[in-house]
This record gives C-alpha cells, structure tokens and sequence, in this order.
C-alpha cells in the first residue's frame, strides 16, 4: 500500500479486502514509533486497545458487516475532548487529575461508525496560543511550529500516524494547524458538532471539528460528526462560482503566500470555475478586535477559579489574555456579542447576491509556519470562528521556504457538506500531492 | 352586543354578520373615549385610520373574504414596537424624533391577518421599571398600579379598547400588567416571535408578545405571529396533568394570593386535572441574581452612549439598573449568560420525566396590584423569562382586596399552541367573570 493513505482510498481496500484492520493499525504504530520522539504529536496512544478494536473491525468486516467509511479508520482526538478511560489534560500541568468520564458525543459517534480511538493528541495549553512541544515534519531541522492549537492533530494526520483526527477552533486552531503541516482542516458551522465533553474555551466560539488529509476524508468525518449518514462522499459535479475575498487577506498575507493563492485561484479559474472578487462583509473592520473581546472574556469566565488559585501553572501567553478578560466591562462584551450577531448576518448577506458564490476563497494563513516562538497569527482564521460559518481549508501549493500553503473556503451557514463537496471538486484540480520532509 | 367581548367572540358575530368591523371599532373608541382621560392607556389612536380599516373590512367580509380570526378586530400596540406611520416613543422624552419606520415584522403579520391597528398603548419608559401615568381600572379610586412595562396594553384590553394588545417580557412585563388587570397574557417561547422593529432591552431576555381577555384569544392571536394559521382554536380535550411548584412561589406569594390559587388549583383538580407538586428546577436558587445581571448589563450596552450624554432624560428606577450594568464585570456576566443556558436545560428536564407535566402551574405575582409607587414585583415571572420558556397566565380569581389575581402555566420550550390549549381547558373551569371597577 502506498502510504500515507487517505481515509477514502483505506475504505475501499478495507472493504474489498486488500488491506486489513490490523495492518492499516500497526501502519500508524509504525510510523508514531518512528517520529514520535522528534514530533511530540501525541499525549498517549492506546496500542493494545487499539489492536483490539481492529480484531474486532476485521471479524465484522470479514463477516460482511460494513459500517460505512470510518469503519476501520484509525483516529486521534485532541485531548481537550472525554475519551472513556482517559484523563483530558488539556495541555495543562493543572488538570492532573480531572474529567476522566465517559466519550463525549462526537467521540461516541466516530465508535459507532467503526473507527478506531488510537490516543489523544498534543493540544496548546488549554487550546489557546502557548506553543506545546510539538514540531513541524516539514521542516527538516524541526524549527517551525506545526500550529495550533489542535497541533498534534495535524502532525499526526501528516505524518500518517493516524487517517483523521479530530480538532477545535475557537480562533484559528484547525485551519492554521492543518495549513502549516500541509492537510485540510474542517471547521463546522458553529453549533452543529456537540462540543459537550469538550473542555470550553470560549462559548460562542468554540467549534469542534477535524483534520484530515482531503477534504474528501473530511466529508467522511462530517458525515458522521452531523448524523446525515455515511453515503459515499462525492465531489461537486459542475464548477463552484467562488466570491474571491482579496481585500484584507491579500493585502495582509506575504508575498509568498500570495503567489501561492495566484496560483491556486488561476488554476481552479482555468479549470472552470468562475472566480470574482468580493467585497468584505460589512462589521469586518471590527472582527479582530471582537473576536479576542469575547474570547478574553469567555476563557477568563471559564479559568476564572482556577486562574485566582494557581496563577502560576499558566503560560505567559493565555495569562495576559485571561487577565485582559478579567479587566473587560461588560457592556464591552455585550457589545461584542452583538457584533457576533450582527458579523453572521451580514456573512449570510454575501451568500443571498442575487448570483451567490458557492464558497468564499482566500489564503488560509498569512505566512507559512513560522519558528518556534508562537503557533502563528490567526487573524486569517478569527473572522469565521466569530461568524460560525462552515470552513474548508485544503493545501494549495508550496511556499518559496518549501513549506506548505493552504486556500480555506467558507461557505453559507449551515451548508457543511455543500461547502466540502466544492472542497473536494477544489483539490482535485490543484493535486497537492508533496509530503512532509521527515517522510520524504 | 354584550360588551367587552372576547376576541373568538367578535370573530363569530363579525363572520355570521352579526356585527360589523365598523361597529366593533366604534365600541373601542367610545370606551376610550370615556375612560381614557383617567386611565392613560394610549399614546396615540388613529381613529381615522381604523375606521378606513373597518371599511375595508367590511367591504372584504360582505364579498365573503374571511382571513381567519382576527380580521376585523382592533388591537393596540405597545409603543416601543414601530408602527408605520408612528414615532416609536419608547415611554421616552428622549425618543422625540427617533424610529419612524415601517411595521416591525410583527405588526405586518397581524395586519395581514386582517387586524385594526387602533394605536399605540403606554409602556414604561424603555420598557423597564419606573411607572407610566397609567391606572388601574380595577380600584375605583385610581389608586393602583396597572403592573408593568405593558401598561397601556393590559388596561386597554381590560376595558374593551381593543380586543388584544401587542406587549413585550423581559422581566415580566406582559404577565404581570396582565394578571393586575384581570386578563390573560401569552409571553412566548425565546425567539419565536421576531424582536425586529421593537426597541431593545435585552438580548436575550425580550420576549414580544400579547395580551388579551382570554387563552383562546391569545390562541388566536398566536397563531398568527407564529405563522402558523389561523385554524379555529381548540382546548386540550382531555384534562391536563399540571405540576404544581409551590416552593417558592407560595412561600413568597401573600395569603391572599395563596388562598386564590389554592382554590384555584382544587378547582382544575376537581374537574379532572392531575396536580402533582414539582420541585423547583435546578439552578433556580441564582435564577433573579442571574436574570438581573442580564437585563441590567444588556440594557447598559443598549443606552450607554445616550445615558452619558443624556442622564437627567432617564427615569431613577432605570438609572441605577443602567449604573448597575456599566459597573459589571464581563465575567459576571458571562456566568450569567452561561446560568441562563444552564437553567434552560433544567427547566426542559422538567418536562422529560417519566409522567411529564403539561404544563408547570403556580401563581402569577407574588401580590395583587399594589399602589403607583411601582409597577409591582417581577420575582414570580422573570424565572420563566430567563429560561425563553413559553408562558400563559389566565386569571384565577379576586383577592380579598376585590383585585384580580392570576395563575401562570408554564410550558415545555416551544410548544407555545400545546400551552395555550392547557390554559383554554383552565380558563373554562375557573370560569372567571369579574369586570374592573370603573366598567361596573
């Protein structure tokens, strides 16, 4: 088998039988035995538990029984989401000894539809901004961060040490990662992936989603994370009309990452699709600054106790915000709360144009990875967080540093798998197919 | 005609010819007319507009047009709901030349369900707690607070001025006005009748809705502003199984409150209700502190820059709810914003018992109407406004002092049309008949 694999191409050799559970098991074992100490992807991997679920999987497959195409696929969960008989830490040397419950939801459902828990991967503490111990597999020297905060995710989706793993956003930590480390990422529209057993951040922000190496594998995963079935997934038939946002986002990314979405545009222009600009949605001047407002706020709520009573065992980075959170009025938060409101409908008003884009297109990052310093900027990712609107973001090219670029598309509220079927028809005409270095 | 008459009423005489719309309008003008100079129900009544519309009317049903149950029945409008045509005072002297727009959403369903704007009732000054000019029908000395912020709605119903008035909860601003004044009043479940077009207080607190002398025609009336037809109303056939929550409410109520409601309640048990005592739901010890916090920091985001350039214009009661509010701390407030969420589910889990109720039913104020010093206490009603669970209070009977009192029934999130049945099958067994003072 050629490997990395994507969850799709795993399906149908697991159906047919020219690969078995067990394989396609010790496939991802293999490869965290040999990176794992460099790439710090991973909290704790449930080998045994994870060879006796793939006995299982293969005597219901070799039975005929067939749970759609998660059955059989190896995952990571971010470990700020309950995996029974896990402790979530978080990331937090504070949470020791807490949340060790039963499977959240979303867990539950990717078991119900056959998939194999493999372990809990490294997220920033508290899925905020402090960089975990994580590397980035394209850089050889192991220098750039790989993103966050749902950075062991994307490690291990690109490293092929799991097929899909499942990640937040609550600013940019799917996007951002996934873009950095060369796979596709998955926001949902906010509120329809549970984020019960998840470990809150910011309420009106936080979005459970996923990571995946296509966003034809993410259509499998959302399938199932949104209850619609697991029908095989299919690309956008006819060519998407894409509302083309360069206004902020192509003046704020560099030059690289410019070129790289030039290019990627001009590609999906060429095969077809009808690209034209779009003008930001009216409240986006502000969407920064409200975004961080309801963040700060929502993550001081939430850590308030905790916060008062071990200062210390905080990064610096999520300290200032809390603090900043602390400090804020109320009626600045409301107000904020407001323009959340406000920014969703006038998102929404870009796709009632009396022709409307089937998705907005622009670069998902402002830079590729950067050093070790921070996870990057988010400023790309933040605007859709606070509108809750459905992203895709897939790889577009390489960057003049060799390392990977991504487009993210952003789609109408509520339309999850419309928006990922004009992902897949998207990535089948850029065919990024280039690997990490550390697997090269 | 026997007169003030039901709104399911007037629809039967109005369908069968037996009154005409041009009649029934006289009747609400000549009762404003008499009594309005005492009684300060009206901000505006466009007698000129309604007769126009009592001829349309007229002429539609004589060739045999019905458009269901409120054609042809005049209503008020509470004024900070914008009426075309109207300034939207808000019970202001700040609002002089604000808001002249078109129907609030609202306000177009009733006209195009064939409703008589008659004009717009008084509120409290933005909806809040410092009182109107206007009294109390039910003490013939004038002495008594209408309840508020619905003033002008709850008296112009309660004296046959209209047939049903627009209102609007935050607190509890429809049922209390309502059950003061011995009519019913429908705050709907959170969000189901659209806050466009109404000046706001509060986010997540402002529940548009309506009062009128009964259930069945608060039945009528809903089923227009939720879109839902305008099919004859029916009572629930079969008794109701009513959980009784006397915790609080009949620690808190006064005796005679206590006395009325038991009667009351032995009353629906006699006719075949099953009364079971429910336990306050969990979260309902923060509930008022959780409630206040809200409506004091959203309405501080609301006012904030016209309170600071315009502090003498407002009221004392609403002044130091808006200091209260600029004076939160954003975290506060987000843990009141999370209580809310919380107390949502709490209240839902009452209604998934094993036996579940149809409806909670306890009293609707914890007194009758007490003097003008204030509008009276929202304890008994803002619990059910913090959870957006839909309400119907229907009187129950008089106290000892010859003023109405009122139960409230309580119904499962959004299953406001089930609800309103509940109370017409109340409604027919308390069999209240009692009319105010000065109609006497």
């Amino acid at each position: 088998m050629s490997y990395p694999i994507s969850i799709a191409e795993a399906a149908r050799q697991l159906r047919s039988g020219g690969l078995t559970p067990r394989e396609l098991v010790e496939r991802c074992l293999e490869q965290i035995h040999k990176h794992e100490d460099r790439l710090h992807a991973w909290v704790v991997v449930d080998e045994e538990g994870a060879r006796q679920a793939a006995r299982r999987v293969g005597d219901q497959i070799a039975g005929g029984k067939h749970l759609g195409p998660l059955h059989g696929i190896p995952v990571g969960i971010k470990d700020i989401v309950d995996v029974e008989g896990f402790p979530t830490r978080a990331g937090s040397p504070l949470t020791e000894s807490e949340r060790k419950g039963a499977d959240a939801p979303l867990v539950a459902a990717l078991g119900r539809a056959g998939a194999i828990i493999l372990g809990k991967t490294v997220t920033c503490e508290f899925a905020c901004f402090d960089p975990s111990p994580t590397r980035n597999p394209w850089d050889p020297r192991l220098e750039r961060t790989p993103g966050g905060s749902s950075s062991g995710s994307a490690v291990a989706v690109a490293m092929g040490m799991c097929l899909g793993a499942i990640g937040t956003q609550t600013g940019g930590s799917l996007v951002r990662p996934a873009s950095y480390c060369g796979v596709a990422a998955w926001k949902p529209t906010f509120g329809r992936v549970s984020a019960e057993g998840v470990v809150p951040c910011s309420y009106h922000l936080d979005h459970p989603g996923a990571i995946a190496r296509t966003a034809e594998d993410l259509r499998c995963m959302a399938s199932c994370l949104l209850g619609v079935g697991d029908g095989q997934p299919a690309p956008r038939p006819a060519p998407p009309r894409l509302g083309f946002l360069t206004d902020f986002f192509m003046r704020e990314a560099d030059e690289a990452i410019r070129q790289v979405t030039e290019t990627a545009v001009e590609k999906l222009r060429d095969s077809g699709a009808e690209v034209e600009r779009v003008d930001l949605p009216k409240g986006f001047d502000d969407v920064h600054r409200m975004h961080r407002t309801i963040m700060a706020v929502e993550a001081a709520a939430v850590h308030r106790r905790r916060f008062e009573a071990h200062r210390d065992g905080y990064g610096p980075v999520i300290a200032a915000m809390l603090d900043e959170g602390l400090a804020t009025s109320a009626v600045d938060y409301a107000d904020a709360l407001a323009h959340q409101r406000a920014f969703r409908r006038s998102v929404d008003a870009l796709f009632d144009a009396a022709t409307p884009p089937d998705a907005l297109v622009m670069p998902a990052t402002d830079t590729s990875a950067p050093g070790l310093a921070t996870t990057g900027d988010s400023k790309f990712q933040a605007p859709w967080s606070h509108a809750g609107v459905p992203v895709v973001s897939i790889p577009s090219g390489l960057a003049t540093d060799g390392m990977p670029a991504a487009i993210q598309l952003v789609g109408r509220h509520g339309d999850d798998l419309a928006l990922l079927g004009v992902a897949q028809w998207c990535e089948q005409r850029l065919d990024f197919r280039e690997l990490p270095a550390l697997l090269g």
